[in-house]
């Protein structure tokens, strides 16, 4: 089975430049081959992650927070409507090996502060200053910053990565 | 993206013949175009459904209740370690568009009432008496019953289907 | 702290006598000392729930699917706004000690098999014969048959009890 | 029904005057009518909260991580072992109207972000400078900062509090 990366970032509203690195590592993930995981809405990061995915030839699951899959990334190889709210966010932190966010918001934070939480070594892409220190401040030995996708992904296949 | 069919049943101790039929179903729903989900574990029918859905070339998703993919079924496509305990039956029964149930214990009494409490058509597979009427007394309009995996799959896939 | 009784049942629809039993069950549990946890909405069995909870002057918590607490019932001690969805009845099953199901239905049924599933005595207040078959085939150590709530409650208290 | 105060911190290795904090802010929120949730673990901000709550005369309810109540704070009303490991965060942050964090670590991030993210304001007491900016970034209508278990409690009370 796949290892498993989860990019994170906002849905709408997301800065372009957290869109196109969102899509960007989600391809050269899934060309070294990766499963992704987000949090599957057809919006913003998570649009991008499933664009990435698809064209990098590997898995996308995206997991919605409400009933149904409505609204779900139509690029995804399959959305799995949860029913959990928020709390699926808890679940994409506990389900992948490695976590990358591209853009923050409050419910990125969340999927970070979990998967930290959790042990997962995360990378953040090109954060703001606060955001950088905070989370490398909470846990020093998993957070890592990367100033391009391509540089997250390296950060990620490295035996020493975090 | 692929409809989704939950097969849920026991993981140790489940009947050989609900063994059989999981991974009958799990094989004709994917080369019928279906996307799996399955409790993941390595036992039982959600071993089962795994080893079938890669014969039949379809995605194996299985959602594990622990917190990490230790005990995880080899043949899935993909296992997400929820963390959720028992609570990610009900993810099971949110995320899949119709459900097959071979065998039956707690868990998946659970799995079954959850989906159709979330309205989602269930095909019991020669069920005890007292399951099925059971559970065509509580959605009558949701719950058929099938003596075998193919009929099963052929209930799922007609237009008149529950 | 107190021991704790989730009260599990329909909302609208449930039939007079469940939603009679419940109150009862929920008043003569709170006066022997135990917390009682239900679904939380004002309606049915959880309405009833929250009412003989507070008569027999104990704890009523009520655990809602949703994200806030409209609807919640109003006797209640405290209404907690899950945002889980259904999967709020895997936490009520797996934080009782025990559990009495008054009227069934696909959520009742769902939260008498998950606490099942967590080993948790149920006794079931004049269930149908298909569902007094089921779930005691289900797991006949766990699973009691009461005529009335006071039999119930004499079932839960006594030491021998399921 | 009182409104529910979700009070946030680390469990163990939670610093000296976190935990005093915690207490007081538990036993002041208690006094002024509001109902406590926390974590519920018999560690740290969480112990310190079911000893406030207790000393102020109110209701503290526990949502524990894990399937059973073991090394829940006595003091606790009631300890609910949810299942659902750390995304009962996410019923923490949903479940209350407002937040208090006393000192910060993953965890404790993650309820706030989750809070945030739900749209509850959030009194951060004396946080690290990485930590208000950070969340004042994320939230600048909903983040305010206290000096002090006192102030903190002023700011939710408040009328034009957050």
């Amino acid at each position: 089975m796949p290892p498993i990366l989860c990019i994170a970032g906002p849905g709408e509203g997301a800065p372009l430049d957290a869109i196109a690195a969102a899509e960007r590592v989600a391809e050269l993930a899934a060309r070294a081959g990766w499963a992704v995981v987000c949090g599957g809405r057809d919006a913003g990061v998570m649009a991008a992650v499933a664009r990435g995915a698809r064209r990098g030839g590997g898995l996308a699951i995206g997991l919605l927070p409400g009933n149904t899959t409505e609204g779900a990334a139509p690029e995804l190889s399959l959305a799995l409507a949860t029913g959990l709210g928020e709390a699926r966010n808890a679940v994409l932190a506990q389900s992948c090996n490695k976590m990358v966010a591209c853009g923050m918001n409050p419910g990125t934070a969340s999927e970070v502060a979990l998967a930290l939480k959790a042990g997962k070594p995360v990378v953040l892409i090109r954060p703001e200053p606060a955001a950088a220190e905070f989370f490398q401040g909470l846990a020093p030995e998993l957070v890592r910053i990367a100033e391009s996708a391509d540089q997250a992904v390296a950060l990620l296949t490295t035996s020493s990565s975090p």
